[in-house]
């Protein structure tokens, strides 16, 4: 689990329900059964609470998947679970687009609605 | 009937609703009426249940249509059968998007809704 | 009126609501003012119901237009009601998207819904 | 107010709502501030009751705006105004699309609805 | 907070809901945190109610952020409550679409309702 | 061959070497092999002499195309002959370009340089 | 002929050939035959001598062709005409970019090359 | 090799040296490393001496690749081969452009020139 | 005249000619005549001799542009004549690539060759 | 210094010139200033003699850069050294295309031409 804290800043319109993207085309980790590097783009859609995700932290912290093994479902997955525990946000939502192998393409979109 | 066998592998997190897009743009396969190949991308969105597609099987799978006489109707519902019946998806789409023939283009798009 | 007749073949699914979209890129008539030429695409896209609409009759059938007189909105309705007539689906979208005359694009959109 | 006459002709199928969608691109005006030409496109988008538009008419109808001086906004509610009183149409959308200004670009969307 | 006054003028059809967008692509503030150039688009999207923004004064609003150190998710909250007290439209929406920092980039999405 | 004239008007600077481009995108003939439509479009480029091509007769003379059986090859040819023949150019290329035939698409170019 | 004159500004650097584009997308003209508008876009590049196109007289220049009826090959070597007159460039190019006419596009390039 | 005829037809303005451009975006055949499928476009562009490619013929030759074993470079340079010895072109160049594998993409140009 | 210092670095491999491009989309300056910003986007290539350009300085060389008041044609000519003073290229070109002003869009190219 | 060995294949027309062109998108490094990654796509087009590249070995090889700190300069250089080393080519372009840092994207292009 990356070890790299999220931070957050505090949320400067709490009153109102905004929307925040956020687009990392530089994503890559690491395949967990051929060990060959993957790539994609990590996008973030999100209505902050109190805080909202500060985005140089959010860049160290995706670096640290570069030489982790990982599947794309568990990654999306992950990265999400993250960023609500950091930010407890009122809606999140992450898509990981990753890029072919094989001949195939898989786009993985999880979403995290307050309950 | 395709021999191949579609692997899975367990959810990661199967407590969450989330979606995972293939697209599978080398497609193809053979008209029964003429003989001659046909091209198409396969693109498969679902939300899995207790398994996920594994994707070098789904590949093989796919590959076996390769040399086979089947119609673009058939072919898109015959994908989605068969992967329903492999992994039972919450939810799950297949759209066959094939390339022109005659001057005309034609997609079949076909849904499953587990009960 | 067009004297060819649409050839359909039993729908593969019949149990399942599915989509089928048919572009016709290269449809040409004349129009019954000036006499000359107009170009547009033809989209179709409907759900079958015991019947599918066979491609290679379609074609015929949209070469028949190649020399008539017709307006766009007649020609886009004319060609919904011919399918319908044909092949009965459950629903049926017919769009007719017409070059530029005089400056001036033009879309036709029809939609039968069974009842 | 433009003193050319939006012909109609007949609705070829009243009894079906359908939609007619006319692009045109070539829409200049003047500015009353400024006096220079303004360049944009209007978007006319309407389910036709018994009446539909002539494309030759609105041509003409468009091209009185040449030398008029009027604001994006008033032009794309007058033009929504003109076409309702000459067809009556069920529905209507009147979009003006028009080109940058002082590096800022507007779009008015005006829409009718028969009651 | 800018000087510059949102000028405005009467709306030409008060009586009708309409959508005005304005699109500014050469926003630019400064980054609070390293002093450097920051650069995005502002897109406004309202529907007016007695007033309608004045686009020349649009454009100076904007330009007082050129040198201001203000975030992301700040500006654009502050540009939708500015714009809101200066016409009370009955709807608003303001995005700020900004360029890419550290291969990360952000847009922020806020709306205004009147109650 | 067509009997349509090409009209031509006098050159307004043939003291100058200069191109003119005209593409035609809406060109159709029959093939003579399957009897069915072709679909291309026409890109005619050329130094005018003494004169140059009138379009509104050009277009009646690609008209006459519409019902003619021809190959792609001849076509091409022999529109660059009758051109050539009608105005006498510096230089002159003409292009078709053809739509997808059996998954295969066929572009011919033909350049006549005067001696 | 157009009266407005195209005001000239100082070569900044007139000891080094270099290239400056204009692109002018807002142009029309009246088409002598019909009376009705034309669109284009005209496109200058030139090396400057020792004066440059002052661009707020070119605008005005180019309006003056709003309401005059001009064919295009006319129209492109009369701009070339004025602006070398206007500026004695060491090269000068213009190309007049049209809209659709009938089906067809016309685009008309001249050169200028000092002596 | 390829057992199927690639026939010809005689070239109608022998006379005239022009370009054919042929574009097969259904190339396929079978990696003989992994045995796996690939995919790619085949573009043949030639001048033709006394003989053309007969399309269908073309097309009946390429599908042959479809179940042989071949690299990237022999299949693009034994296609040029082959139809360099079928027509006797004046040129001629083939490039196969092949899909992505492992994240690499590859593309195959040879050319023939007459001597 | 922009007082920030263009740091350099040694060329790698001064003794190949080789190319380096760098794009600054993010350039903007004042209108020297109205005060108002300008936008544009800097694109600079060179083959390098002794020293290279080190990117962080030309970042902070080019944000001295911000608040300067400078026309188009002398921006992009001094950018080349400091460039060429702080590194000695081999060769290189400036391009300054200016949004659209009073509908109306410059860029400006101006080339070095050692000699 | 990467440690993997770029393999090579016989280049199966060692009597023709013909080109291949390698894209590489997956490309990542280390800035050595920074320590954070970077991105960039390379692209390799070369003219073989008696050698070709195997793509598998290039894979490994263009993975070994992952985690090392290397300028983008150097880096393109350097493959470029280490291919021509590898199979000694006729001729050999290399293009690395990295991705946006501080608003500036940069390209290097070097070459390689045997003597």
């Amino acid at each position: 689990m990356p070890s790299s804290t999220i931070e957050t800043f505090p949320n400067p319109r709490p009153e109102r329900d905004y929307r925040i993207a956020i687009n990392c085309p530089e994503f890559t980790s690491v395949c967990p059964k051929t060990g060959l590097p993957d790539f994609g783009e990590i996008r973030i859609t999100y209505v902050p609470d109190a805080q909202c995700i500060e985005l140089k932290s959010l860049k160290y912290y995706l670096i640290e998947f570069r030489n982790r093994g990982i599947f794309y479902e568990h990654a999306t997955n992950q990265i999400l679970d993250d960023l609500v525990q950091a930010i407890h946000p009122r809606r999140m939502t992450v898509v990981g687009d990753f890029s072919v192998r094989g001949g195939i393409k898989t786009t993985v979109t999880a979403e995290y609605q307050e309950t």
